[in-house]
């Protein structure tokens, strides 16, 4: 791996924009382009401008039907992302999707295809799914433990890299004039594994990044195990700078004992931005957009979140981190969670404070564009992340102004690129081109 | 549906063509096209070019290993179409997908997002998937009875549909200031059958096309109750007109009989069409692309493929057809055996004769433009068939071919349209507008 010349940026376009209760607030667009496919084609077309690596869909297989919400996972990810790819060029996709609702094989098809087709753009966010809500999509069978979900995840991805690189077309020998192409450049890779069993090879080649870009989120105990042995850009929440030293030691520690090159493992933790003209403008479009109307409104929702007796609560006392700490074995994410505790553990802070860090479980900058810009260039420059998934509460506004507002001014700093220059997204991150795999096996006849 | 005004036509596009053997003889492309997305954009240009209805890719998700063959499916095609959807305007895109392998919530939602990507452009066509080589591919469980892959394909439409259907945004009533959107226009489906069971409702709203069009192959008995129930465009193998006729009631009767409009189905049989300047240099580059060589080595092959006794055969003889009927109890697909069968059936031929009538199991139509036009109209004007998918052995040039020299002679003809006019391809086949369903339950929050 190369050094980090620059500052990575990966930016969230689900639906209206990060955060639930900003769309009422919303002035561009129609009310039911988050069904649109060219919404998104134009979002992209947007973060293009920015030069931005990467367009970012989280997702959700379930339809969340609040009557006043939005719906922020609808029109498929695989699909809306390969509609972008034809479309849009340059720009990288982030995919998410399910180790526990894809079948390997499909899977290891469809997105080795992607990435053929958008010459090497894709990185796969690979969750392991935890909703009952979207279990009851997919047969309703109970739902195993988090420790069986990551390791069903762990397989899913060593499947995946096993098929990517079960056929390489760089391996073909001399072709016969008997044949349009060398057979031998393929091989099964008869995995036999706990949770699959798969013969191969994949049926379509190893495309030019080597394999696409893994992308994982996850704090948990499982969560951190898989990021040390697949993640390569690693989604979090990273509230301080101290918190994101801790968390990246702790990443790169577990991927050093297990025989990994530390270097291969980037933090790129989630970011609300809201930039407006001047910082009390932003304090004022962060109550716009949460949702609470007012500072009083912030608090009031903080004490309802952390379930704290409103009776005798003195926003102005400071915090104690304990408080705050998660149960790693609730149902809901782990690491969403841990950001508050963490940056509660890492720097002192009242609860007036601590709501104008941190908005939809990431970390909140707010202000001037040039504060916004040397809040994000603060916490990369000494080290503590690799880079951002920009989470604009608000799209296509908040997108817009970050594009045209914040961007120049990093590139203006010299930290941000003015253009792309056709590389993969891999080469884009810094990553090394994972190794061919030697052919495990001769290949056996399945035709 | 209204009257079937034009020849309705699909063609195949996988890999360098329809047949096997006849790669040798390609003159035009590169040897890799068939893993390069770009070359299925410019077939597809190539068939619009040709106005035809849709580009249909087969599918199989494995690879075939022959030395000296090629693989016919690679890229994934979901994927692939998608690309296309998003370059090519208005032709038709037909999917062809497993049920077996699939899960129903993620095929639907899919789907229907690429519906909607190619604003109401798509086919699909299910297979029960019967191949040991695939179910090496997905986990290896003993592969059921043929009875039981059918019941499961059966379900898994009626699942399509109930998903498809389960969110209109035609259903919108008011929306309040504090809604972006009606949740009332999203229903549950909860489906709970012998093989899947689902909460639902999808997250993607319903199509243009109301849901995609469902194309089915397989004649037997099972294939043939599937049709019935879900098919809307039935691929199939018809060698003679009488065949035509017997095969379109076979299904309609059927149809008919479990309350069906037997006009909502239509007979799009495959065909292979081999196109010269004169009848003799057609047949020559049959047996060019054949791989044969001559008609003695399409007599040779006759021979072996059908396990007859070279000692004593005399080409010129006629055959008996019960002598070609092949077991419904078969692993392989039972309707790409019946062709042969019913063409002995319906007339009396020699081999000689045989082995121009037919080739890949499709019907062969051999001539000069004007010639393979008069064969095509043929069927088609008496009511045999409803259109055809057509086959070319080689692709691009028997694709090129067909454009340039046989679509005019349809279009001079008046039986053939000159371009497209922004119909969704559910309007192009004549089939009607899917009845919304009514919603079967109110809403359950999920959120």
């Amino acid at each position: 791996m190369s050094h980090q010349r620059y500052l990575n940026l990966n930016i969230g376009i689900n639906s209206t924009g990060y955060l639930a209760s900003a769309w009422p607030a919303r002035k561009v667009g129609n009310r039911l382009d988050f069904v649109d496919p060219d919404y998104y084609v134009r979002l992209s077309e947007i973060a293009r401008r920015g030069v931005f690596d990467a367009v970012f869909f989280s997702d959700h297989p379930a339809l969340m039907t609040e009557r006043t919400g939005r719906p922020f996972h609808s029109l498929d990810p695989l699909i809306i992302l390969t509609a972008i790819a034809a479309q849009v060029p340059d720009i990288g996709l982030v995919l998410t999707a399910s180790s526990t609702y894809n079948s390997p094989y499909n899977f290891a098809r469809r997105t080795q295809t992607l990435d053929i087709v958008s010459n090497g753009r894709l990185i796969i966010n690979i969750v392991s799914s935890f909703n009952p809500a979207v279990a009851a999509n997919f047969g309703n069978a109970p739902l195993p433990p988090r420790a069986e979900r990551y390791a069903k995840a762990t397989e899913f991805i060593d499947v995946l890299k096993e098929l990517w690189n079960s056929w390489d077309l760089a391996r073909e020998g001399v072709i016969g004039p008997d044949q349009l192409w060398d057979n031998q450049s393929a091989h099964a890779i008869d995995h036999n594994g706990q949770f699959f069993s798969i013969k191969g090879p994949l049926n379509v080649p190893r495309s030019r990044q080597g394999q696409p870009v893994i992308a994982q989120a996850g704090a948990s105990e499982g969560g951190l195990d898989l990021a040390a042995r697949h993640g390569e850009i690693i989604y979090c929440n990273i509230l301080s700078k101290q918190a994101g030293f801790a968390f990246g030691s702790k990443v790169r520690d577990r991927a050093i004992a297990i025989g990994r090159d530390p270097r291969e493992i980037l933090i790129v933790p989630g970011v609300v931005p809201i930039v407006a003209e001047s910082y009390e403008a932003a304090l004022r479009r962060h109550e716009l957009v949460s949702g609470t109307g007012s500072e009083d409104g912030l608090l009031t929702r903080f004490i309802k979140e952390n379930g704290i007796d409103p009776a005798g609560f003195d926003p102005d006392a400071i915090l104690d981190p304990e408080r705050f700490l998660p149960d790693q074995n609730r149902i809901l994410a782990v690491g969403m969670g841990m950001g508050l505790y963490d940056l509660l553990s890492h720097e002192k802070l009242t609860a007036r404070q601590a709501v104008r860090r941190t908005e939809g479980f990431h970390r909140l900058v707010l202000g001037t564009p040039q504060q916004v810009a040397e809040a994000l260039i603060d916490y990369w420059q000494d080290g503590a992340v690799d880079g951002y998934t920009v989470q604009p509460p608000l799209v296509p506004e908040d997108l817009t102004t970050f594009v045209d507002e914040v961007i120049p001014v990093l590139q203006d700093r010299g930290v941000y690129p003015r253009g792309y220059d056709g590389r993969t997204i891999r080469e884009r991150y810094g990553l090394g081109l994972p190794q061919p795999l030697a052919p495990q096996l001769a290949l056996a006849a399945t035709a």
